[in-house]
């Protein structure tokens, strides 16, 4: 077998070039190598006017909307109208960089405490450092949605095969995470897919805080994976009643979404799905609780 | 439909009881609602003796070794010679936090830049703000892998269920990452479950560290999901050559391991694999190649 692990890039169709690479691969034995497309992935540095903020992981394009996403989610901006601007920082430190620094601008007068910001994102107090001090932080940052939004569970059935539908990247190299914003009447409004779960949702979130949609009472966030606590809490920051994912949801996940009234539905495939959290807002056909 | 979004904490089988919890669940409308276990999910403080380094969501159980491998593994010490201890911080802030506070303590005179070392665990300087930068800033923290182990590609086919017959905790929840150390003989040496991939890497380099195996020469990382540039970057630390997954890399994922000479085996599924990176490392049967 030849030694082959030389990198060849080879572009990608030109709608998914940000989104998609192309690597050498060796396919069960069938030599020579050729070469597979695999999801991007390159860091983003995120700044507050001039001062770094934070760097993540993420699949290049829909930039904008992430940091967006990013910043209302985590609470960087109390509110959506702190934030003037969100844009590629025009001073990028080298060629290479260049898309990869974006730069976030804050209404005159809005006071940021970036110590307290970064500890926040990355280190709790001490006191937070246990489930119930960890959801009574997050409720104390939002409060339980009082949405009154119920679903029939026929509703959901269908999401999984329209999200998979609209997953052009993740269908080319399997590696791709994708959340879409699901509206009351059951249109999928934005799908986003990314290397990283939380930053589909901040893809999500952030096209819908940029389009007006902000609180998203009534819909539905749907997610290709599984649920962790810190998906909850950024759907609870954007005010959605409803979490549906094809996965299981953690632990404090559950807890968080019973506590702030989100209902999780999980493991959702083909007719049958669970539910989590707050159970209520999804009602089943009375014939399908039988056995 | 009842409202039931009550937690109702039940138990678990005592030797998963760090790991799942029991939570209310509707199933498919079979009312009222029953209990449902979950892969359980809380927060970790790091301290670098009495100073908060970093906080991470993760399942409880094999605390020290979690911590072990992600000071290691993020290069938080040089060389394991470092680390004098690592165990539960005798002074939690409150009981519900017992257990949920690690404390790590160095060798007499090991200077710590603990400002920097923030730095590069969450942000990093502006030059490294893209794929070629990050890569760099990867392989001077660590070089590449002399190591001249080589597999045949029947090595990998059992490994999948190997992973999954010991994956207790995935088996009630759904809902859990694994990683294991396999060693040369395909001995599986340590599996570990975590609700993040990341964290279940860290637990079994953690483990190897502890055992006096590092470094991993000659030795695969098996993971149940995808491979990002982390996972690799985690495996260069631990001087593993293979890492095996049973789903996609991304592409930061591939050059990092062509550039650090560990082969990244991929969609592992069945029979069929494929090879990235150092893709000379596995040996397929000559007649695999043919049509």
């Amino acid at each position: 077998m030849r030694a082959e692990h030389i990198l060849r890039p080879m572009g990608a169709p030109p709608e998914l070039e940000d989104q998609i690479a192309e690597v050498a691969v060796v396919r069960s034995g069938r030599e020579p190598a050729t070469a597979d497309w695999v999801a991007r992935e390159e860091p983003l540095e995120i700044r507050l006017h001039d001062v770094p903020l934070a760097v993540i992981m993420r699949t290049p394009g829909h930039d904008v909307e992430l940091v967006t996403g990013f910043l209302v989610t985590e609470r960087v901006v109390a509110s959506v109208g702190d934030l003037v601007s969100v844009r590629p920082c025009p001073e990028a430190p080298s060629p290479d960089a260049a898309g990869n620094v974006m730069q976030a601008v804050l209404r005159p007068g809005v006071a940021v405490d970036l110590e307290s910001l970064r500890r926040n994102l990355y280190a709790s107090s001490s006191c937070g450092v246990c489930g119930k001090a960890t959801l009574e932080n997050a409720l104390a940052a939002a409060p339980p949605l009082d949405d009154p939004a119920r679903f029939d569970a026929a509703f959901f059935a269908r999401l999984p095969s329209a999200l998979r539908h609209a997953q052009p990247a993740f269908a080319r190299t399997g590696g791709l995470h994708a959340a879409a914003l699901v509206a009351p009447d059951g249109a999928v409004v934005t799908v986003r897919e990314d290397v990283g779960r939380h930053n589909a949702v901040d893809k999500v979130v952030g096209a819908a805080v940029r389009s007006g949609r902000l609180p998203l009472t009534g819909h539905v966030l749907l997610v290709s994976g599984r649920v962790s606590f810190e998906i909850v809490q950024k759907a609870l920051a954007a005010r959605v009643p409803v979490i549906a994912a094809v996965s299981a949801p953690t632990s404090l996940a559950v807890e968080l979404a019973a506590a702030a009234r989100i209902a999780l539905v999980g493991f959702l495939r083909g007719d049958t799905c669970n539910v989590y959290g707050a159970t209520d807002r999804v009602r089943f056909d009375a014939a399908q609780g039988r056995d």
